[in-house]
């Protein structure tokens, strides 16, 4: 078996691996209440359940496993991270903001359920987060945990995706040059992707001065996966997508395809690539997931 | 001065004083940015300074007094569980939900900005909490600031405030008794009330079997403070308010007013503001201030 080879089936399992994973701690922490609760845990449940990549899960516990962290400790983050994840998808599907009908193949929540039944389960999920972060059985350690929900908090807020969340809609008012579009990116998906990587070296203690080249890695593939997002939004395929595809150019929205071509845009997350990889050097077979998942982005077709 | 002269007085400074620091901290936290941010942290800013009772902080910083805390301290964990709040009526406000134009006497964040923004703000304002909470300059101790999170987060989560307005818009179709009532309140608005007090005992360091009396006082006046909510609600003055009224009864929606009558509920409210008075049996003057925000809740025109 070539080396490629290696990486390929490390990299297949570890996606089955997560979402399987993923799906079951979901399940088990969101038990539906038998009282009048019972529809947003429904609501919470539908969202979090059998959809997506589970890529920021597996950042984290792949980072975590590099450093030797339990890993149902590990899992416990990632499905923190991915609860914020949600929560986003859930806010930016609702008709005031993208309005979209599909996410993950299915029906959005709004759609599914009801807009306040939407807005209610995202915002559960955006303190279930913290919750699950908070609790002991996450890290024993309180001030493990308590970086982990600086990390989140910072990562998603109006500093992090949230802020993204807001430059993204004035990027229909306004035309952004690639400064800003890419500033825009490092903060709607750049912030999380980035958090994924630094929770999973907080479980593995190690101190901030250890996490410089983890946190390169983590910004170079954040963007390289936006710069592939948009090349998939402009070429894809809109049912391998399971959601809707080139509404930015309906919008007059600027995107790194707009601003650079197809050509220089896909090259340039290569390069991106290549870089995130090159940032792995100091560590050895053990951060051959990471190495795969970088590649992932890149030639992934949806 | 009569007793009652001495606590009027303490209350009213109590209530000057915190609106005066909680605007304060607001406006140092959430600086306005020179970028296409800017009109996200606005409409954060909008919805945090200048209105509302600020019961919340005011209940956090009294208790933490009480056991010697740092007045700074408190102000940031009152600022973060009121940030909780805001964020609550900002999306309770969206049409999707209430579909409410004034709070605080002013358009509501959807009004005066935009639904999209007005989701974003409030999501913003989530994280906000959690990030002060795990900032040390709240608490040098992670200790305190993951007790901090742990319990912010399980108060407005699911199994708290969001679970409670859920079983709130379930009410509009269910007739629901006084005992779903109850309990449906205990979890939108009692939650928060009680993780107030809380966290002022936990800043304190005062360890969770210290507590039981402090609970026992925010659950009563937690219970107190919905029953008024809702005799305002079918007696009060819609300007006084600085918001519309009597929207339970045109949803069709039990109250504890439409389940015991307005005299009943009355009585019931100055029981529970007694019995939450008693719970405080064994402080000494130190917990004054606490008796009159009990009193205060029953007295309240607004």
């Amino acid at each position: 078996m070539t080396s490629t080879g290696v990486s390929d089936s490390l990299l297949a399992d570890g996606l089955v691996r997560i979402a399987r994973d993923v799906d079951e701690t979901f399940d088990q922490l969101l038990p539906l209440p038998q009282d009048p609760r019972a529809r947003l845990i429904e609501a919470m449940r539908y969202a979090c359940i059998g959809g997506g990549k589970r890529l920021r899960p597996l950042l984290l516990t792949a980072t975590a496993e590099m450093f030797g962290v339990d890993r149902d400790a590990a899992l416990r983050a990632g499905v923190a991270i991915e609860a914020i994840h949600v929560y986003s998808l859930i806010h930016d599907d609702l008709p005031c903001m993208d309005d979209d009908a599909l996410r993950h193949g299915k029906p959005t929540v709004h759609r599914a359920f009801d807009e306040a039944t939407a807005v209610l389960a995202g915002d559960a999920l955006h303190a279930f987060a913290f919750e699950l972060l908070a609790d002991p059985e996450t890290s024993g350690d309180p001030f493990t945990r308590i970086e982990l929900v600086a990390t989140l908090g910072q990562a998603s807020g109006f500093q992090g995706m949230a802020g993204g969340q807001m430059m993204d809609m004035m990027a229909e008012e306004s035309a952004f040059d690639l400064q800003t579009i890419t500033r825009l990116q490092q903060l709607k998906t750049g912030a999380l992707l980035g958090a994924s990587v630094e929770m999973g070296a907080i479980l593995g203690r190690i101190p901030p001065e250890g996490r410089t080249n983890l946190r390169g890695y983590a910004r170079d593939i954040g963007l390289a996966f936006q710069i592939v997002d948009d090349l998939l939004d402009h070429e894809g395929d809109e049912e391998a997508a399971g959601k809707a595809l080139r509404k930015d150019a309906v919008q007059g929205k600027q995107t790194f395809v707009s601003l650079l071509g197809p050509e220089r845009a896909r090259s340039q997350a290569q390069m991106l690539v290549d870089q995130a990889v090159a940032q792995l050097a100091s560590h050895g077979v053990e951060a051959d997931l990471l190495r795969a998942l970088a590649r992932y982005i890149v030639e992934r077709n949806h």
